[in-house]
């Protein structure tokens, strides 16, 4: 590795901290791709100079998406596209494809990423907001909405992590007002085991538990994809033409597709989604409890949708002007200790650390232990 | 260098061939960033683990899009954009931002990429082709409308160089009937130097000429960025969102921005277009050359309308079974002396060689060797 030790801990929410063996082999694929024996010339090629078309590169395609389906427990009902443009181009594509005439689309409101989805889907036909915790700042999941409250929806929509606010779905909800469940999972897909069956679709930017920016995860049931997009939808747009071509409609992100596999190749070898998800509740546990036993932090997120990845505090003070002097501080102190990436979201303020799935426990015993000593000493 | 010699000769007409040096410089980043005391921190964690908000990526985005406008010529009348989706989301946006209400998109039709973009904007509003060279199966570039063939047009669009058919325009045409031109440039951009001031808006997949696949450059005059997108189109695909916000509206691919940033400052290296340009028509003259004086290969482009950057040829025979006979064991051939990726497009048959600015003089020269050999011995 000529990756200099010790690594300053980056709690950036995205793109995010990757597993150091992920970065050994992606940079040994630019180098030069498995063997010759198995990959024909390609096989001497670096992952950037070979076709998408070739055989070296459709196998590892192939891999990314089977893995998808045993790594991250994609229901074989539902059909694996990797995409680009991330869950932003998401946000239109979701409207265009799945609302049907006469039917609106619902969100769930948990802050600026839903909204967002809301608002692109906004300029393609009706939609309605169903349930918010906006009232409270977003400081919680909202209760789930009564079937009647959205009945009739093309489909239901929700945020399964918020970055920004530090909440998450204890678990994948159930729709039962007739519609499917689409959702949001950019943050949170392969944390823990989870209910995917219970969605329609989902979709992940790549760049926080996935891999690297530009590559899409999406998952869609096969009887969606029968649904008419909207017209006037370039077909580039349609979900049915990535699925028709096994997302080789056209040039994909091939790295990042390699990126992809790496990642969850090294899932498999920590014990999958189940292990993962053991190992990421004690991370933020740690915090957690760090958090609600001081005086000078102030956790956001309420109790029962507190994110384990991403931990939102403020600092605590009398005035604005004094919470921000401390957050400053603090900010300070903590990038000069090798503690990168903590300043909070701007629609929060304070502190965030982002403690995705390749984010190591040492790392979170090391911020602990730093916010002690922080509070101890200069707060 | 890890990348075992001697490396094979990738003809494949994209993801293309990149420089060793890119290649190696890609890896170093892989690792680690710059210097940490350039960059803070984050000059010691890997560029696939940063934010694209972070001074270190920050320095990265801003000197690509320099470049673009140094290196490939853009003029500084014009926005780069960095975004994804090749130029497959490019056929629908150009559509989505560009047409006027009652006013044609008109097309100038070179083959299979051109009639892709022209089918995306007929979902979108009127469209008209014309000029075309259908009728010879695509092996020239049909002679430029009249200005009054497309007066009042929102724009004109072309294809300034066609993979599948080897057919280049010479020079970038002048649109005189109003509207501006736009053009796909994806195969040919940063070849020699070009007329770019011509365009109101040029856009390129990155994975020929400027490096990996998932990255799209789009250049576009700050006048169109006044036109009012289509209604239901969501913000997300509008040029003036990204524009805003200097293409960071959402996470862009940030190691494609990383990889394009070393393919421009390779090309400075190289003595910028011009010197490339040269090269460039040196390259293929060595090719066409070999082709025109054969009695077995058959060039597919016409003389006047030949890409430098794709040579298309079928082989000589009576019927179609003997043409295919031979191509199948010219192709074998090749790829048994380590020439990799000379399979031409099913739509013209044949072989194809694609010789983009990474693509090495003695490469070609190998090539011309091989294909007098393989004719005097196996034809």
């Amino acid at each position: 590795m000529t990756v200099a030790a010790p690594r300053p801990l980056n709690f950036s929410s995205g793109p995010a901290i990757l597993p150091l063996e992920v970065l050994e082999r992606a940079k040994e694929a630019l180098g030069q791709l498995g063997t010759p024996s198995e990959l024909g010339l390609e096989g001497r090629l670096s992952i950037l100079e070979i076709s998408h078309r070739s055989r070296a590169f459709a196998s590892i395609h192939e891999r990314a998406i089977e893995r998808v389906h045993t790594v991250l427990g994609v229901p074989r009902t539902h059909r694996v596209l990797l995409l680009q443009g991330g869950a932003s181009l998401q946000f239109a594509m979701v409207g265009m494809n799945l609302l049907e005439p006469q039917r609106r689309a619902c969100f769930i409101d948990t802050g600026v990423w839903s909204t967002k989805a809301y608002k692109e889907t906004a300029h393609l036909g009706p939609t309605e907001i169903v349930a918010s915790s906006a009232e409270t700042r977003y400081d919680r999941i909202p209760a789930f909405p009564e079937p009647e409250r959205y009945a009739g929806a093309s489909y239901l929509h929700i945020t399964t992590n918020n970055t920004i606010y530090g909440t998450e779905f204890a678990e994948i909800p159930r729709s039962e007002g007739g519609g499917p469940l689409v959702a949001d999972m950019s943050s949170n897909i392969g944390s823990r085991p989870m209910a995917l069956e219970r969605l329609g679709l989902g979709y992940a930017g790549a760049q926080k538990n996935l891999g690297p920016s530009g590559l899409t995860l999406v998952f869609i049931e096969e009887s969606l994809l029968a649904r008419k997009p909207l017209p006037n939808v370039p077909t580039f747009l349609h979900y049915r033409s990535h699925a028709d071509n096994n997302s080789l409609l056209n040039t994909p992100n091939t790295f990042g597709i390699l990126v992809l596999d790496l990642v969850l190749e090294w899932m498999e070898s920590q014990g999958g989604v189940a292990a993962l998800g053991e190992r990421n509740a004690r991370k933020a546990d740690k915090l957690y409890r760090v958090l609600d036993e001081s005086a000078l932090y102030r956790p956001h997120a309420q109790r029962g949708s507190r994110s384990t990845m991403n931990v939102a505090w403020t600092l605590a003070g009398d005035t604005e002007e004094e919470r921000d002097r401390r957050t400053k501080a603090f900010l300070a102190a903590s990038e000069a200790n090798g503690l990168s990436g903590l300043k909070g979201h701007r629609s929060v303020g304070g502190c965030r650390a982002s403690i995705y799935n390749a984010f190591p426990e040492s790392g979170v015993d090391t911020l602990c232990e730093f916010l002690r000593e922080y509070e101890r000493t200069a707060g």
